[in-house]
């Protein structure tokens, strides 16, 4: 067992404190400066407000000014900010940070820097004291996990993922229940371009749903009631191809795009949640800049994970590093959220990246 | 332009006249010795009464026993027939085969065969006449597309495949419209192992929703409604690792898996439809002999395709051909359609077949 700290009380922060805390691990939940409401109601009523559930009974929560009183002894962090607040957790993990120490994160994503991908266990290493930086591990979780389901004990199975092979089977360990299923890999670049394209690709995927009220609205309903689940299915597919291409070009595998931490964690984040709303809103017809005011003060990752990465992205197509072909669905989608360009896309330019697919023939 | 003739005038072979009509191909539909009442409809009033839809206005339907009317100048068979009417099928085509004839085939799935699993499309040749079989070619289609959808005419994207390379060009030309979007493979293996545990896994995908109704019947509702996608998704990956296992083993590629044949196909069809009812009666509790009852007089493919499957899988694992673990998910759902078995799946032996992934650490 453990001293374990759970740096952010969002919900997936906190919902990995259910099975290590289950696993009896001594467990800390430290609020950012942003989570005091949160830490407030775990502390005086033990329930998680987002979470809309008692917090477990050996979990011990702390403001983020008690930072200090948490971490003795800690020798695994949980890093559980959002992706914005990677730059912000660096500066207020270095003080405590020591040789031997793992850091996991539950943050997810990339970002473009100096014109390149990077993602997100790179950009907190980099932004560590020169120090401490290489004295210690980087662990992160891919794959499908919604909060709410985990806090539940309800089954969940996800990957655990560090370059240092040597940490993953003490994490499982620490880790796993009956209830949490946790396999581990090594390919980090795999996982983190994953869970950083999947609610992109969800937002994608949910804008099917909006076409199909929209041309309901216009044309009255179809005879059938037929849906637009093939529309979803190609954006789908597309996805993870567009996916696979981008891990590839990173020198990651395959095999995490087609397993849980792309196929897997891209079906759960297509069945609801703040991205499907965004793309429903943009498919009915909704301008970008009118989809946002509707969904005030919402964070909506998918928006921000596109803006974040498709800078890079291109700047590599400008530079001859990548093809322009190979992702039409990532182009069309930023076209939408930073031009409030309609929802069209050309089907016929989609799989371009995939070797064994002939295109469509040049109808006349 | 070409003469299409289609037999079997369920829903998807119906679907399929909707482009190729709309392509100014001569359409010719002929129902099996099942579908007069269908026929009957479509002659007396022009509607599809499973499509509920007008069917194409160039389109010419033809009874079975018109057969011999509808096939003289045919060039492409689309058969459309179910899984079941292969064997049929092969009778009905053999006095009308030419050489040069090329059918395409909408049935899809395989069958154990002299303990081998055998591709549909190979059940077809091997069941017509020895003079003609080697003279004509096959063609079947992959990839997400729901039939209503497709005849009414919103985006489908589809991958037309053939071993013979030749031919799919000239498919694609006679095919594609600006809402059927067609590429093309030589992966005939791929696609038909892909489209023959697609049903299967959806099904397995649907116990999850069954499996939380019941866990709130018993236990009443979750506090804060936590659902079970973290579940279905862990099946969903599981799913296609197992269809990569076995397309591997048969010679296929993974691409196929992992693209519109495989990915694509699998996420249309765990959104709905009879395999996802059947997953969801069984999650719910009944065994399965109380579903079937439940669901009495509907075709569950999925339990078809698993029933058709798994003796040469059993076989190949007895003679050492396959690894015992690497089809978990299929072995538990076979014990639940064929043992009345409760659903139970140990999440733990997940993706024992993806080399990159190290499994779960025993729990003590």
């Amino acid at each position: 067992m453990a001293v374990i700290t759970v740096l952010g009380a969002g919900v997936m922060g906190t919902a990995l404190t259910y099975p290590i805390a289950d696993n009896g691990n001594d467990v800390r939940l430290v609020g950012t400066h942003l989570d005091d409401d949160i830490i407030q109601s775990c502390k005086d009523q033990r329930i998680h407000p987002r979470l809309k559930r008692r917090i477990h009974d050996d979990v011990k929560p702390f403001f983020y000014h008690e930072i200090a009183d948490a971490m003795p002894e800690t020798e695994i962090i949980v890093l559980g900010v959002n992706s914005r607040g990677v730059h912000w957790a660096a500066e207020a993990l270095a003080p405590y940070l020591r040789p031997g120490h793992i850091v996991m994160m539950v943050t997810k994503g990339m970002e473009s820097e100096n014109d390149e991908l990077k993602i997100l266990p790179d950009v907190l290493r980099d932004h560590l004291p020169v120090g401490i930086r290489d004295q210690i591990d980087y662990a992160a979780i891919g794959g499908p996990s919604i909060a709410g389901e985990l806090a539940a004990r309800n089954h969940t199975s996800v990957v655990f993922v560090s370059r240092n092979p040597n940490i993953l089977p003490g994490l499982q360990k620490l880790f796993a229940t009956s209830y949490y299923h946790v396999w581990s890999s090594t390919d980090l670049i795999g996982v983190e371009v994953c869970v950083a394209l999947k609610n992109p690709i969800a937002l994608a995927v949910g804008l099917a749903a909006g076409l199909l009220e929209r041309q309901t609205k216009e044309k009255g309903p179809d005879v059938a009631n037929a849906h637009m689940y093939n529309y979803a299915a190609a954006l789908f597919a597309q996805g993870l191809a567009e996916t696979a291409y981008i891990v590839n070009l990173m020198g990651g595998r395959p095999e995490t795009v087609f397993s849980l931490p792309g196929a897997g964690d891209l079906y759960v984040t297509t069945q609801g949640g703040r991205n499907s709303r965004m793309g429903r809103l943009l498919g009915m017809g909704l301008p970008y800049s009118d989809a946002v005011e509707e969904m005030y003060g919402e964070t909506i990752e998918g928006v921000d994970a596109t803006v974040a990465i498709m800078p890079a992205i291109q700047h590599m197509i400008d530079s001859g590093k990548i093809s322009a072909d190979a992702l039409p669905l990532l182009h069309t989608l930023h076209r939408i959220l930073t031009r409030n360009a309609p929802v069209d896309f050309d089907f016929d330019t989609f799989f371009a990246s995939l070797s064994m697919f002939n295109p469509p023939v040049t109808r006349t």
